[in-house]
Protein backbone atom coordinates (compact mmCIF):
# COMPACT_ATOMS: atom_id res chain seq x y z
CA UNK A 1 0.00 0.00 0.00
CA UNK A 2 1.77 3.56 -1.13
CA UNK A 3 1.80 5.49 1.85
CA UNK A 4 0.42 9.23 1.44
CA UNK A 5 3.11 10.59 4.10
CA UNK A 6 6.73 9.68 5.12
CA UNK A 7 8.65 10.18 7.76
CA UNK A 8 12.68 13.00 7.20
CA UNK A 9 14.72 13.91 10.14
CA UNK A 10 14.32 17.50 10.73
CA UNK A 11 16.47 20.28 12.57
CA UNK A 12 13.56 22.35 14.80
CA UNK A 13 14.60 25.87 15.24
CA UNK A 14 12.67 27.09 17.87
CA UNK A 15 13.47 31.08 19.53
CA UNK A 16 17.65 30.21 19.78
CA UNK A 17 17.74 26.25 20.37
CA UNK A 18 17.89 24.03 17.66
CA UNK A 19 16.82 20.21 18.34
CA UNK A 20 16.76 17.46 15.56
CA UNK A 21 13.33 15.47 15.70
CA UNK A 22 11.36 13.25 13.47
CA UNK A 23 8.46 15.02 10.99
CA UNK A 24 5.81 13.86 8.94
CA UNK A 25 5.92 15.47 5.09
CA UNK A 26 3.11 14.81 2.27
CA UNK A 27 4.60 12.24 0.04
CA UNK A 28 5.08 13.99 -3.91
CA UNK A 29 5.96 11.21 -6.40
CA UNK A 30 5.47 11.20 -10.15
CA UNK A 31 2.73 9.02 -11.71
CA UNK A 32 2.77 7.98 -15.29
CA UNK A 33 -0.40 7.59 -17.33
CA UNK A 34 0.14 5.55 -20.29
CA UNK A 35 -1.84 4.47 -22.95
CA UNK A 36 -1.40 0.98 -23.65
CA UNK A 37 2.61 1.38 -24.21
CA UNK A 38 2.73 5.36 -24.65
CA UNK A 39 3.25 7.90 -22.36
CA UNK A 40 0.43 10.38 -22.23
CA UNK A 41 1.42 12.29 -19.38
CA UNK A 42 3.55 12.48 -15.71
CA UNK A 43 1.82 14.00 -12.40
CA UNK A 44 3.15 14.40 -8.93
CA UNK A 45 0.80 13.50 -7.40
CA UNK A 46 0.48 11.77 -3.43
CA UNK A 47 0.36 7.54 -3.68
CA UNK A 48 -2.67 6.50 -4.01
CA UNK A 49 -5.84 5.24 -6.12
CA UNK A 50 -3.79 5.92 -8.85
CA UNK A 51 -6.47 4.11 -11.06
CA UNK A 52 -9.33 7.00 -9.78
CA UNK A 53 -6.60 9.57 -10.65
CA UNK A 54 -5.73 8.04 -14.47
CA UNK A 55 -9.56 7.61 -14.78
CA UNK A 56 -10.17 11.05 -13.21
CA UNK A 57 -7.88 12.57 -15.28
CA UNK A 58 -9.02 11.26 -18.90
CA UNK A 59 -12.38 12.94 -17.96
CA UNK A 60 -10.72 16.44 -17.73
CA UNK A 61 -9.09 15.27 -20.96
CA UNK A 62 -12.64 15.15 -22.79
CA UNK A 63 -11.81 11.27 -23.40
CA UNK A 64 -13.59 8.78 -21.10
CA UNK A 65 -17.27 9.34 -19.14
CA UNK A 66 -18.19 5.66 -18.50
CA UNK A 67 -16.54 2.94 -17.30
CA UNK A 68 -17.31 0.78 -20.27
CA UNK A 69 -14.91 3.51 -22.26
CA UNK A 70 -12.18 2.03 -20.93
CA UNK A 71 -11.52 -2.01 -21.66
CA UNK A 72 -8.68 -2.48 -18.63
CA UNK A 73 -6.42 -0.90 -16.23
CA UNK A 74 -3.43 -1.86 -14.95
CA UNK A 75 -0.87 -0.66 -11.91
CA UNK A 76 2.64 -0.94 -13.01
CA UNK A 77 5.84 -0.23 -10.15
CA UNK A 78 9.40 -0.62 -11.67
CA UNK A 79 12.25 1.29 -9.89
CA UNK A 80 14.44 3.82 -12.12
CA UNK A 81 18.16 4.12 -12.82
CA UNK A 82 18.40 6.70 -10.34
CA UNK A 83 16.17 4.39 -7.92
CA UNK A 84 13.03 7.03 -7.79
CA UNK A 85 10.27 5.17 -8.02
CA UNK A 86 8.50 5.07 -11.43
CA UNK A 87 4.74 3.87 -10.93
CA UNK A 88 2.23 4.06 -14.08
CA UNK A 89 -0.90 3.13 -15.00
CA UNK A 90 -2.08 1.60 -18.08
CA UNK A 91 -5.15 2.24 -19.56
CA UNK A 92 -6.30 0.37 -22.93
CA UNK A 93 -9.48 2.69 -24.41
CA UNK A 94 -12.56 1.00 -25.97
CA UNK A 95 -12.89 0.23 -29.25
CA UNK A 96 -14.51 3.67 -30.87
CA UNK A 97 -13.10 5.97 -27.94
CA UNK A 98 -10.82 8.72 -29.40
CA UNK A 99 -7.47 8.81 -27.85
CA UNK A 100 -5.73 12.21 -27.00
CA UNK A 101 -2.76 12.76 -28.82
CA UNK A 102 -0.01 11.24 -27.17
CA UNK A 103 2.24 13.39 -25.30
CA UNK A 104 5.60 13.36 -22.93
CA UNK A 105 5.69 15.78 -20.29
CA UNK A 106 5.78 16.28 -16.76
CA UNK A 107 2.83 17.18 -15.11
CA UNK A 108 3.04 19.28 -11.66
CA UNK A 109 1.70 18.32 -8.35
CA UNK A 110 0.09 21.54 -8.52
CA UNK A 111 -1.00 21.13 -11.81
CA UNK A 112 -4.22 20.27 -13.97
CA UNK A 113 -4.83 21.50 -17.21
CA UNK A 114 -1.48 20.63 -18.39
CA UNK A 115 -0.93 18.76 -21.93
CA UNK A 116 -3.46 20.77 -24.18
CA UNK A 117 -2.52 23.42 -27.29
CA UNK A 118 -4.89 25.86 -25.60
CA UNK A 119 -7.08 27.19 -23.36
CA UNK A 120 -9.59 26.91 -26.61
CA UNK A 121 -9.34 23.17 -26.41
CA UNK A 122 -9.88 22.77 -22.56
CA UNK A 123 -13.37 25.06 -23.48
CA UNK A 124 -14.85 22.40 -25.75
CA UNK A 125 -13.77 19.76 -23.68
CA UNK A 126 -15.93 20.38 -21.21
CA UNK A 127 -18.58 21.13 -23.73
CA UNK A 128 -19.86 17.79 -23.12
CA UNK A 129 -19.89 18.32 -19.39
CA UNK A 130 -21.30 21.41 -19.28
CA UNK A 131 -24.45 20.12 -21.84
CA UNK A 132 -27.57 20.71 -20.35
CA UNK A 133 -26.09 21.63 -16.97
CA UNK A 134 -27.69 25.11 -17.29
CA UNK A 135 -31.08 23.19 -17.15
CA UNK A 136 -30.58 21.33 -14.24
CA UNK A 137 -32.44 23.68 -11.45
CA UNK A 138 -32.04 21.30 -8.37
CA UNK A 139 -30.78 23.53 -5.64
CA UNK A 140 -28.72 23.33 -2.56
CA UNK A 141 -29.46 25.46 0.72
CA UNK A 142 -26.84 27.89 1.86
CA UNK A 143 -26.77 26.24 5.44
CA UNK A 144 -26.05 23.31 3.65
CA UNK A 145 -22.70 25.04 1.97
CA UNK A 146 -21.34 26.62 4.73
CA UNK A 147 -21.11 23.43 6.99
CA UNK A 148 -19.16 21.41 3.66
CA UNK A 149 -16.32 22.77 4.93
CA UNK A 150 -16.11 21.05 8.60
CA UNK A 151 -17.60 18.42 6.78
CA UNK A 152 -14.89 18.12 4.65
CA UNK A 153 -12.07 18.58 7.40
CA UNK A 154 -13.61 15.79 9.52
CA UNK A 155 -13.10 13.51 6.91
CA UNK A 156 -9.29 14.97 6.13
CA UNK A 157 -6.24 12.57 8.19
CA UNK A 158 -4.88 14.92 10.60
CA UNK A 159 -1.63 15.41 9.05
CA UNK A 160 -3.88 17.03 5.40
CA UNK A 161 -5.79 19.13 8.27
CA UNK A 162 -2.25 20.08 9.15
CA UNK A 163 -1.99 22.00 5.49
CA UNK A 164 0.06 19.43 4.16
CA UNK A 165 -1.91 17.87 1.58
CA UNK A 166 -5.49 19.36 -0.38
CA UNK A 167 -8.56 17.34 -0.17
CA UNK A 168 -11.73 17.25 -2.51
CA UNK A 169 -14.86 16.01 -1.12
CA UNK A 170 -18.06 15.19 -3.29
CA UNK A 171 -21.11 15.68 -1.52
CA UNK A 172 -24.91 15.56 -2.13
CA UNK A 173 -27.14 19.07 -2.47
CA UNK A 174 -28.58 18.10 0.86
CA UNK A 175 -24.82 17.38 2.18
CA UNK A 176 -24.22 13.91 2.37
CA UNK A 177 -20.78 13.12 1.83
CA UNK A 178 -20.19 11.00 -1.28
CA UNK A 179 -15.89 10.42 -1.40
CA UNK A 180 -12.86 12.79 0.08
CA UNK A 181 -9.82 12.43 -1.66
CA UNK A 182 -6.31 14.25 -0.45
CA UNK A 183 -3.26 14.54 -2.68
CA UNK A 184 -0.16 16.96 -2.77
CA UNK A 185 -1.55 19.00 -5.72
CA UNK A 186 -5.79 20.01 -5.68
CA UNK A 187 -6.15 18.73 -9.31
CA UNK A 188 -5.08 15.27 -8.55
CA UNK A 189 -7.17 15.78 -5.20
CA UNK A 190 -10.25 16.18 -8.28
CA UNK A 191 -9.54 13.84 -10.59
CA UNK A 192 -9.43 11.46 -7.81
CA UNK A 193 -12.95 12.06 -6.95
CA UNK A 194 -14.24 12.18 -10.37
CA UNK A 195 -12.36 8.68 -11.07
CA UNK A 196 -14.12 7.41 -8.54
CA UNK A 197 -17.32 8.34 -9.64
CA UNK A 198 -16.20 7.17 -13.17
CA UNK A 199 -15.67 3.56 -11.89
CA UNK A 200 -19.17 3.83 -10.24
CA UNK A 201 -20.99 5.03 -13.44
CA UNK A 202 -22.06 8.09 -12.18
CA UNK A 203 -21.44 10.88 -14.41
CA UNK A 204 -22.53 13.67 -14.88
CA UNK A 205 -22.59 14.15 -11.92
CA UNK A 206 -25.35 15.75 -11.39
CA UNK A 207 -27.13 16.65 -8.17
CA UNK A 208 -23.87 17.49 -6.51
CA UNK A 209 -21.56 20.02 -4.63
CA UNK A 210 -17.39 19.57 -5.10
CA UNK A 211 -16.21 20.92 -1.92
CA UNK A 212 -12.22 21.80 -2.39
CA UNK A 213 -9.91 22.78 0.67
CA UNK A 214 -7.93 25.48 -1.29
CA UNK A 215 -8.74 27.92 -3.96
CA UNK A 216 -10.75 27.60 -7.08
CA UNK A 217 -8.43 27.62 -10.16
CA UNK A 218 -9.51 27.84 -14.18
CA UNK A 219 -8.46 24.37 -14.17
CA UNK A 220 -10.22 23.29 -10.79
CA UNK A 221 -13.63 24.70 -12.64
CA UNK A 222 -12.85 23.12 -15.67
CA UNK A 223 -12.61 19.80 -14.21
CA UNK A 224 -16.01 20.46 -12.14
CA UNK A 225 -17.94 21.35 -15.50
CA UNK A 226 -16.14 18.01 -17.41
CA UNK A 227 -17.85 15.93 -15.00
CA UNK A 228 -20.94 17.66 -15.16
CA UNK A 229 -21.02 18.32 -11.19
CA UNK A 230 -23.05 21.60 -11.41
CA UNK A 231 -21.95 23.40 -7.78
CA UNK A 232 -17.64 23.99 -7.32
CA UNK A 233 -17.48 25.71 -3.76
CA UNK A 234 -14.40 26.41 -2.26
CA UNK A 235 -13.02 27.78 0.77
CA UNK A 236 -10.34 30.33 -0.34
CA UNK A 237 -11.01 32.78 -3.68
CA UNK A 238 -11.32 31.86 -7.42
CA UNK A 239 -9.37 33.36 -10.30
CA UNK A 240 -10.55 35.92 -13.09
CA UNK A 241 -10.81 33.29 -15.32
CA UNK A 242 -12.69 30.26 -13.08
CA UNK A 243 -15.37 32.64 -12.59
CA UNK A 244 -15.43 33.58 -16.52
CA UNK A 245 -15.94 29.69 -17.13
CA UNK A 246 -18.23 29.19 -14.82
CA UNK A 247 -20.54 31.78 -15.92
CA UNK A 248 -20.06 30.85 -19.74
CA UNK A 249 -20.93 27.00 -18.82
CA UNK A 250 -23.82 27.71 -15.90
CA UNK A 251 -21.59 25.84 -13.07
CA UNK A 252 -22.44 27.38 -9.59
CA UNK A 253 -18.90 29.12 -8.15
CA UNK A 254 -19.04 29.71 -4.48
CA UNK A 255 -15.85 31.09 -2.51
CA UNK A 256 -14.69 32.41 0.58
CA UNK A 257 -16.94 29.30 2.06
CA UNK A 258 -16.60 30.24 5.74
CA UNK A 259 -18.27 29.91 9.17
CA UNK A 260 -21.80 31.56 7.97
CA UNK A 261 -20.54 33.24 4.53
CA UNK A 262 -19.67 32.80 1.17
CA UNK A 263 -19.29 34.59 -2.01
CA UNK A 264 -21.20 33.38 -5.25
CA UNK A 265 -19.32 33.95 -8.33
CA UNK A 266 -21.68 32.16 -10.90
CA UNK A 267 -25.40 30.77 -11.03
CA UNK A 268 -26.47 31.66 -7.91
CA UNK A 269 -30.21 30.50 -8.87
CA UNK A 270 -28.72 27.14 -7.46
CA UNK A 271 -28.54 28.52 -4.03
CA UNK A 272 -31.39 28.70 -2.23
CA UNK B 1 -0.27 47.84 -18.86
CA UNK B 2 -1.68 44.51 -17.46
CA UNK B 3 -3.38 44.52 -14.11
CA UNK B 4 -3.10 41.78 -11.45
CA UNK B 5 -6.50 42.31 -10.45
CA UNK B 6 -9.90 42.55 -11.69
CA UNK B 7 -13.66 43.34 -10.18
CA UNK B 8 -16.24 41.04 -10.84
CA UNK B 9 -20.06 41.71 -9.14
CA UNK B 10 -20.65 38.66 -6.39
CA UNK B 11 -23.22 37.75 -4.14
CA UNK B 12 -22.10 37.93 -0.82
CA UNK B 13 -24.30 35.29 1.81
CA UNK B 14 -23.54 36.06 5.32
CA UNK B 15 -25.80 34.27 7.61
CA UNK B 16 -29.04 33.86 5.80
CA UNK B 17 -28.50 37.65 4.67
CA UNK B 18 -27.64 38.10 0.72
CA UNK B 19 -26.16 41.06 -0.73
CA UNK B 20 -24.37 42.23 -4.58
CA UNK B 21 -21.27 43.42 -4.11
CA UNK B 22 -18.18 44.27 -5.71
CA UNK B 23 -14.74 41.89 -5.22
CA UNK B 24 -11.36 41.71 -6.61
CA UNK B 25 -9.86 38.56 -8.30
CA UNK B 26 -6.71 37.28 -8.72
CA UNK B 27 -6.46 37.90 -12.53
CA UNK B 28 -5.59 33.99 -14.37
CA UNK B 29 -4.96 34.03 -17.71
CA UNK B 30 -2.70 32.19 -20.45
CA UNK B 31 0.30 33.35 -21.24
CA UNK B 32 2.79 31.53 -24.75
CA UNK B 33 6.04 31.03 -24.51
CA UNK B 34 7.47 30.71 -28.29
CA UNK B 35 10.68 30.24 -29.36
CA UNK B 36 10.18 32.10 -32.87
CA UNK B 37 7.17 31.35 -33.79
CA UNK B 38 7.27 27.79 -32.61
CA UNK B 39 5.19 27.12 -29.16
CA UNK B 40 7.02 25.74 -26.14
CA UNK B 41 4.49 26.28 -23.84
CA UNK B 42 1.24 28.24 -22.78
CA UNK B 43 1.28 29.09 -18.70
CA UNK B 44 -1.60 30.37 -16.96
CA UNK B 45 -0.18 33.25 -15.01
CA UNK B 46 -1.12 36.67 -13.91
CA UNK B 47 -0.32 39.57 -15.86
CA UNK B 48 2.81 41.18 -15.41
CA UNK B 49 6.87 40.79 -15.94
CA UNK B 50 5.58 38.36 -18.51
CA UNK B 51 9.40 38.85 -20.01
CA UNK B 52 10.90 37.80 -16.64
CA UNK B 53 8.51 35.18 -16.47
CA UNK B 54 9.49 33.21 -19.79
CA UNK B 55 12.81 33.79 -19.01
CA UNK B 56 12.77 32.22 -16.02
CA UNK B 57 11.28 29.69 -17.16
CA UNK B 58 13.73 29.14 -19.42
CA UNK B 59 16.34 28.95 -16.84
CA UNK B 60 14.05 26.64 -15.38
CA UNK B 61 14.18 24.42 -18.48
CA UNK B 62 18.18 24.44 -18.26
CA UNK B 63 17.82 26.61 -21.49
CA UNK B 64 19.32 30.20 -20.36
CA UNK B 65 21.74 31.34 -17.78
CA UNK B 66 23.36 34.91 -18.77
CA UNK B 67 21.15 38.21 -20.23
CA UNK B 68 23.45 37.37 -23.65
CA UNK B 69 21.86 33.39 -24.01
CA UNK B 70 18.64 35.42 -25.51
CA UNK B 71 19.34 38.03 -28.60
CA UNK B 72 15.51 39.25 -28.88
CA UNK B 73 12.36 39.19 -26.46
CA UNK B 74 9.31 40.30 -27.80
CA UNK B 75 5.84 40.68 -26.58
CA UNK B 76 3.16 40.00 -28.55
CA UNK B 77 -0.66 40.24 -27.67
CA UNK B 78 -3.58 39.23 -30.30
CA UNK B 79 -7.19 38.54 -29.61
CA UNK B 80 -8.38 35.16 -29.71
CA UNK B 81 -11.44 33.67 -31.67
CA UNK B 82 -13.21 32.79 -28.48
CA UNK B 83 -12.43 37.17 -26.68
CA UNK B 84 -9.76 35.90 -24.77
CA UNK B 85 -6.52 37.47 -24.57
CA UNK B 86 -3.90 35.40 -26.38
CA UNK B 87 -0.41 37.12 -25.01
CA UNK B 88 3.01 36.10 -26.13
CA UNK B 89 6.40 36.38 -25.68
CA UNK B 90 8.92 35.32 -28.65
CA UNK B 91 12.47 34.81 -27.85
CA UNK B 92 15.17 34.07 -30.10
CA UNK B 93 18.23 31.97 -28.25
CA UNK B 94 21.63 33.21 -29.06
CA UNK B 95 23.42 31.12 -31.69
CA UNK B 96 25.10 28.01 -29.74
CA UNK B 97 22.29 28.05 -27.04
CA UNK B 98 20.39 24.80 -27.14
CA UNK B 99 16.60 25.27 -27.59
CA UNK B 100 14.43 22.88 -25.57
CA UNK B 101 12.12 20.36 -27.74
CA UNK B 102 9.23 21.93 -29.04
CA UNK B 103 5.75 21.16 -27.34
CA UNK B 104 2.95 22.39 -27.18
CA UNK B 105 0.33 22.29 -23.53
CA UNK B 106 -0.90 24.24 -21.26
CA UNK B 107 0.84 24.58 -17.91
CA UNK B 108 -1.87 25.63 -15.17
CA UNK B 109 -1.05 28.44 -13.04
CA UNK B 110 0.23 26.04 -10.24
CA UNK B 111 1.97 24.15 -12.43
CA UNK B 112 6.06 24.96 -13.61
CA UNK B 113 8.32 21.49 -14.02
CA UNK B 114 5.43 20.67 -16.82
CA UNK B 115 6.69 19.28 -20.29
CA UNK B 116 9.51 16.71 -19.77
CA UNK B 117 9.97 13.65 -20.13
CA UNK B 118 10.75 12.23 -16.47
CA UNK B 119 12.06 13.65 -13.03
CA UNK B 120 15.27 12.43 -14.22
CA UNK B 121 15.36 15.09 -17.18
CA UNK B 122 14.79 17.45 -14.26
CA UNK B 123 17.31 16.31 -12.25
CA UNK B 124 20.08 16.31 -14.54
CA UNK B 125 18.95 19.90 -15.61
CA UNK B 126 19.20 21.61 -12.32
CA UNK B 127 22.66 20.05 -11.99
CA UNK B 128 24.54 23.38 -13.85
CA UNK B 129 23.00 25.45 -11.08
CA UNK B 130 23.95 22.93 -7.95
CA UNK B 131 27.40 22.85 -9.49
CA UNK B 132 29.40 24.46 -6.71
CA UNK B 133 26.15 24.41 -4.40
CA UNK B 134 27.44 22.27 -1.78
CA UNK B 135 31.01 25.00 -1.79
CA UNK B 136 29.32 27.60 -0.80
CA UNK B 137 29.63 28.08 2.65
CA UNK B 138 28.67 31.32 3.18
CA UNK B 139 25.03 31.52 6.17
CA UNK B 140 22.40 32.94 6.75
CA UNK B 141 21.56 33.60 10.61
CA UNK B 142 18.39 31.95 11.74
CA UNK B 143 16.77 35.82 12.81
CA UNK B 144 17.43 36.68 9.69
CA UNK B 145 15.52 33.57 8.48
CA UNK B 146 12.49 34.35 10.45
CA UNK B 147 12.21 38.12 10.05
CA UNK B 148 11.94 37.33 6.08
CA UNK B 149 7.85 36.35 6.05
CA UNK B 150 7.39 39.85 7.25
CA UNK B 151 9.47 41.49 5.01
CA UNK B 152 7.91 39.36 2.26
CA UNK B 153 4.24 39.99 3.82
CA UNK B 154 5.27 44.31 3.51
CA UNK B 155 6.30 44.32 0.08
CA UNK B 156 2.94 42.16 -0.98
CA UNK B 157 -0.19 44.22 -2.10
CA UNK B 158 -2.78 44.21 0.53
CA UNK B 159 -5.00 41.84 -2.13
CA UNK B 160 -1.73 39.15 -2.32
CA UNK B 161 -1.32 39.57 1.28
CA UNK B 162 -5.29 37.83 1.83
CA UNK B 163 -4.23 34.97 0.03
CA UNK B 164 -5.37 35.71 -3.51
CA UNK B 165 -1.78 35.03 -5.25
CA UNK B 166 1.04 33.43 -4.10
CA UNK B 167 4.49 35.45 -3.58
CA UNK B 168 8.32 34.44 -4.16
CA UNK B 169 10.78 37.42 -2.73
CA UNK B 170 14.90 37.25 -3.26
CA UNK B 171 16.53 38.64 -0.45
CA UNK B 172 20.34 39.08 0.37
CA UNK B 173 22.01 36.48 3.29
CA UNK B 174 21.54 39.67 5.49
CA UNK B 175 17.82 40.13 4.19
CA UNK B 176 18.27 42.79 2.34
CA UNK B 177 15.06 42.42 0.01
CA UNK B 178 16.40 42.22 -3.95
CA UNK B 179 12.98 41.65 -5.37
CA UNK B 180 9.71 40.75 -4.80
CA UNK B 181 6.65 39.08 -7.51
CA UNK B 182 3.34 38.29 -7.36
CA UNK B 183 1.51 35.75 -9.41
CA UNK B 184 -1.84 33.09 -9.08
CA UNK B 185 0.96 30.76 -9.40
CA UNK B 186 3.82 30.11 -7.00
CA UNK B 187 5.63 28.63 -9.87
CA UNK B 188 5.30 31.73 -11.92
CA UNK B 189 6.43 34.25 -9.54
CA UNK B 190 9.49 31.99 -8.33
CA UNK B 191 10.15 31.99 -12.55
CA UNK B 192 9.45 36.12 -12.23
CA UNK B 193 12.35 36.83 -9.73
CA UNK B 194 14.51 34.36 -11.33
CA UNK B 195 13.84 36.05 -15.23
CA UNK B 196 14.61 39.51 -13.22
CA UNK B 197 18.06 38.14 -11.67
CA UNK B 198 18.67 36.70 -15.49
CA UNK B 199 18.31 40.22 -16.58
CA UNK B 200 20.34 41.83 -14.00
CA UNK B 201 23.41 39.06 -14.92
CA UNK B 202 22.57 37.62 -11.59
CA UNK B 203 22.98 33.80 -11.63
CA UNK B 204 23.96 31.80 -10.40
CA UNK B 205 22.45 33.22 -7.56
CA UNK B 206 24.86 32.32 -4.45
CA UNK B 207 24.59 34.49 -1.44
CA UNK B 208 20.48 34.49 -1.51
CA UNK B 209 17.77 33.23 0.23
CA UNK B 210 14.44 32.62 -1.86
CA UNK B 211 11.45 33.16 0.71
CA UNK B 212 8.27 31.55 -0.63
CA UNK B 213 4.48 32.12 0.70
CA UNK B 214 3.02 28.43 0.26
CA UNK B 215 4.30 25.52 0.29
CA UNK B 216 7.73 23.74 -1.36
CA UNK B 217 7.32 20.88 -3.94
CA UNK B 218 9.89 19.32 -6.14
CA UNK B 219 9.60 21.82 -8.89
CA UNK B 220 9.88 24.77 -5.98
CA UNK B 221 12.86 23.19 -5.32
CA UNK B 222 14.11 22.70 -8.58
CA UNK B 223 13.64 25.70 -9.82
CA UNK B 224 15.93 27.60 -6.73
CA UNK B 225 18.58 24.82 -7.87
CA UNK B 226 18.41 25.66 -11.64
CA UNK B 227 19.28 29.22 -10.59
CA UNK B 228 22.41 28.30 -8.07
CA UNK B 229 19.70 29.63 -5.01
CA UNK B 230 21.71 28.29 -1.86
CA UNK B 231 18.37 28.72 0.21
CA UNK B 232 15.13 28.04 -0.09
CA UNK B 233 12.36 29.39 2.31
CA UNK B 234 9.12 28.22 2.68
CA UNK B 235 6.51 29.90 5.02
CA UNK B 236 4.62 26.01 5.19
CA UNK B 237 5.23 22.46 4.71
CA UNK B 238 7.72 21.03 1.93
CA UNK B 239 7.08 17.49 0.16
CA UNK B 240 9.42 14.59 0.56
CA UNK B 241 10.77 15.09 -2.99
CA UNK B 242 11.70 18.51 -2.48
CA UNK B 243 13.61 17.33 1.08
CA UNK B 244 15.05 14.53 -1.21
CA UNK B 245 16.15 17.15 -4.22
CA UNK B 246 17.65 19.37 -1.81
CA UNK B 247 19.45 17.00 0.08
CA UNK B 248 21.01 15.70 -2.93
CA UNK B 249 22.02 19.05 -5.12
CA UNK B 250 23.35 20.93 -1.72
CA UNK B 251 20.45 23.14 -1.29
CA UNK B 252 19.45 24.69 1.95
CA UNK B 253 15.72 24.12 2.84
CA UNK B 254 13.50 25.19 5.52
CA UNK B 255 9.87 25.15 6.05
CA UNK B 256 7.28 26.41 8.28
CA UNK B 257 9.25 29.94 8.84
CA UNK B 258 6.42 31.08 11.18
CA UNK B 259 6.75 33.33 14.12
CA UNK B 260 10.26 32.52 15.61
CA UNK B 261 10.64 29.00 14.45
CA UNK B 262 11.58 26.84 11.46
CA UNK B 263 12.49 23.86 10.53
CA UNK B 264 15.35 22.64 8.67
CA UNK B 265 14.99 19.42 5.98
CA UNK B 266 18.16 19.91 4.28
CA UNK B 267 21.21 21.92 4.31
CA UNK B 268 21.53 22.99 8.05
CA UNK B 269 25.01 23.97 7.92
CA UNK B 270 24.35 26.94 6.42
CA UNK B 271 21.99 27.97 9.43
CA UNK B 272 23.70 29.80 12.08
Amino acid sequence: MAERVDGRRVLRYDDGVLVERPDTLAVEEPLEIRLGQTPLTVTMRTPGDDIDLALGWLVGEGVIRRPDDVISLRERSQAMPDGLPARSVEIELAHGVEAPRPRAFLTSSACGVCGTDAIATIRRRVDEGAAGLDADDRVVAATVLTGLPDLLRAEQSAFARSGGLHAAGLFSLTGELQVVREDVGRHNAVDKVVGWAVRHDRLPLRGTVLQVSGRASFELAAKAVAAGIPVLSAISAPSTLAVDLARETGLTLAGFVRGRSFNVYAGAQRIR
